[in-house]
């Protein structure tokens, strides 16, 4: 049994510093890195390459919406093809940083308000495909294992991790519970540790994330990569095991 | 005798034109297109690196300053590390649209305020060598042909073609006319001819530049391309024949 | 018989031009002049609002969702309290710029998607509402006159201006035509000025719009102004006589 | 003895936190709230405005060179007539959230960069200058007590406060020590409040400013307000005694 772990990084911006990265990077196996667009400048992305390479952790682009003041969180009307657009802008930005230190991208792993549009809205679902296919039939897309638009990718043919979380609570039908509910973020280690365990061996999911803005964030990604280990679940990047 | 004959391209911005890409682009060989920094959003550059490929014309990146409101056209204090950056996020961002295209770039040429930086700072110089150099060895960096950045970049190993201007006057000393003498900018197709003739022969130059945003620029191009070709001086773009 | 005529202006962005204020403002008699989040940065403001002061023309707001790449022509999911934000910001800026050169702003005019987005939530409908009053009683809100938002913001006891346009096609009900239908553009300067003078008859509204980005606008504006005032119709601003 | 003791305020954007403005209100007498250009989103902005009002903190404009990745710290080469413009937006937009408040503006303290090149071209510094003055003859302009642009703007005959650090080490000439040689910044809040006394004795400055984002900034500031106290130095906001 092998899972992946992921977590969000290079979220500072300029004067602006946002999550404890260098605390997560030695418990996670795979980071997705802003590439400009919500949050991470080209300083901010050069450094973050660099520390996730310095922790053998593989990395993806986390696009957004060109939306820097609402990092990235608020829907936007954007077409199919401005969506590829953007797409290749900032996988193109985050690659070069990549391959200037020696390695490339191992996924794509849409922002904020994107994840829930990509529902929503099936051309989009299948806009964020073809983005990802153009840019390589090696890369990783990273989608809401429990959404449609899992589905949509997988069928174009999109190689396709699909995403669970372990800080986030799960109803009892595999949905998640929605954010506006008391109790739908788990903060305790234990709790998303336990989680974590019975996420992978579910067998649903290829990864797992944790949120890396939440207080106390590297406790929790170091229970559940401890919890995951003492369960017999191996924790390896994305790209060492999923099938093309 | 072999030239080059490039042109800044794709300096629209969403809801805004500049620049008759479609006429310049059957009489050039190189187009150095923006990246999103100055101008160039992802929508245009999508469709300026197609236009540019169906016209068989070479892409490079036009990197600049974050300046969007000034167009890259003022100088700004930065540092050698960041001015790297910039550069890489850039020249990635575009070379995903050639990638995807199913092309690469051939080089990059520092847009606005960037190029007499480089010509007052010489860390800056060397950084946009090492900028040009760290995305590839096959990259070629455009130069003020008549500038000290030239040298340092040469010096560096870097792959260099310097640049001379058609459609701007030269003093004796083979140093550019300032902007604010009258005069300074050749507007005369012929006269712009002329000159091109008398640049590419004296062999100084490998590329030769003409404005895209002058009025009347497309038949400024299309006389020097003539000119050319009459002379027996053979327009094709740097990376069938500079020097590795 | 009286009606004010209004097109937007100030849609110039640092190295970008667009549209022909100049030709334009001769026959108008209110100016929405861009605030920066969409078009017109602090140099196109300053210009435009002494433009619009040497043809006595009024001048007010244009605010905009923040997104200069798409115009403010994308919605965007932003919060009634995000959404007065934004104005206050974008108006404050403008009156600054009108304070200086010796005036005050008559309007407010939401653009872009803001114009459907009010039609479609009620809640952001009232915000604008709400930001209008807020930043003085008598500020006056132009609104889709034929719109839900219309009969909302005067419920608030905001100064409201109905507004109609001389260049759009409208259906039997009284309704635009659809943008994506055929002919819902009007581009002969007669049509346009003939169905200004019916709609100016009917009552409906107090200010009439003519697009300024259509090509031959100020010809279109010209023969709406003649044809108004042919037809015995005052056509002055909307601080010389409408109710407070 | 009276002497007014400023800090800047509003400097976090979106996501982003900077500074803990709650912390340090309670002891200042005058904040400078940035205006979107370097940091503060119109909702930051808003929010800020309401703090420092139920604080009875008087309330400045902090305006910026337009550079969100460099927060303002990066000098660009901009002309006078731009930098009134710059300024001019900003001013406004900050000013309106002040009247829809119940207040305005005391005073205008330029950020970054722009504290430097004042020093360095009277052009600009006259820009600014003139800039507070076109906004209103009793806004005040904060300038660096020991600089050259302090005279420059007196002489225009604009309401200058000149402004010296309590947290900043002195040259015995009564010039800064540079930021580079260690020692320049005072971290010890008893240090801090022994200097603040003492160059409010000297009668040099009207006003005193507080880093707000060095760590324990809040510390430094309670420390300095008491001893200014304890000195018999009244400490209170500058539009309640400085000369017009």
């Amino acid at each position: 049994m092998v899972i992946d772990l992921n977590c969000d990084m290079g979220e500072s911006y300029g004067r602006w510093s946002l999550g404890t990265d260098e605390a997560i990077l030695p418990f996670i196996t795979s980071a997705s890195i802003a590439c400009g667009y919500h949050a991470g400048d080209p300083h901010v992305m050069r450094r973050t390459v660099a520390l996730a390479l310095r922790h053998r952790v593989a990395i993806g682009a986390h696009p957004s919406l060109p939306d820097l003041m609402g990092f990235g969180r608020r829907a936007m009307a954007v077409s199919p093809e401005e969506l590829m657009d953007l797409f290749c802008y900032q996988i193109g930005a985050l690659r070069e940083f990549c391959r200037v230190a020696g390695t490339d991208l191992q996924h794509v792993k849409p922002h904020g308000a994107l994840y829930q549009m990509a529902e929503e809205d099936e051309h989009l679902a299948r806009a964020i495909g073809e983005a990802v296919r153009e840019s390589g039939p090696e890369l990783i897309l990273v989608t809401l294992g429990t959404g449609r638009s899992d589905a949509v990718c997988r069928k174009l043919g999109v190689r396709v991790a699909s995403e669970g979380f372990a800080d986030r609570a799960y109803n009892r039908d595999g949905t998640l519970v929605s954010r506006r509910v008391p109790g739908s973020l788990i903060t305790d280690p234990a709790d998303a540790a336990t989680q974590a365990v019975r996420l992978a061996k579910e067998g649903r999911f290829q990864t797992l994330c944790c949120h890396g803005d939440t207080p106390g964030a590297e406790k929790i990604v170091q229970a559940v990569r401890e919890e995951l280990k003492g369960a017999g679940i191996e924790v390896r990047p994305l790209r060492d095991w999923l099938a093309r």
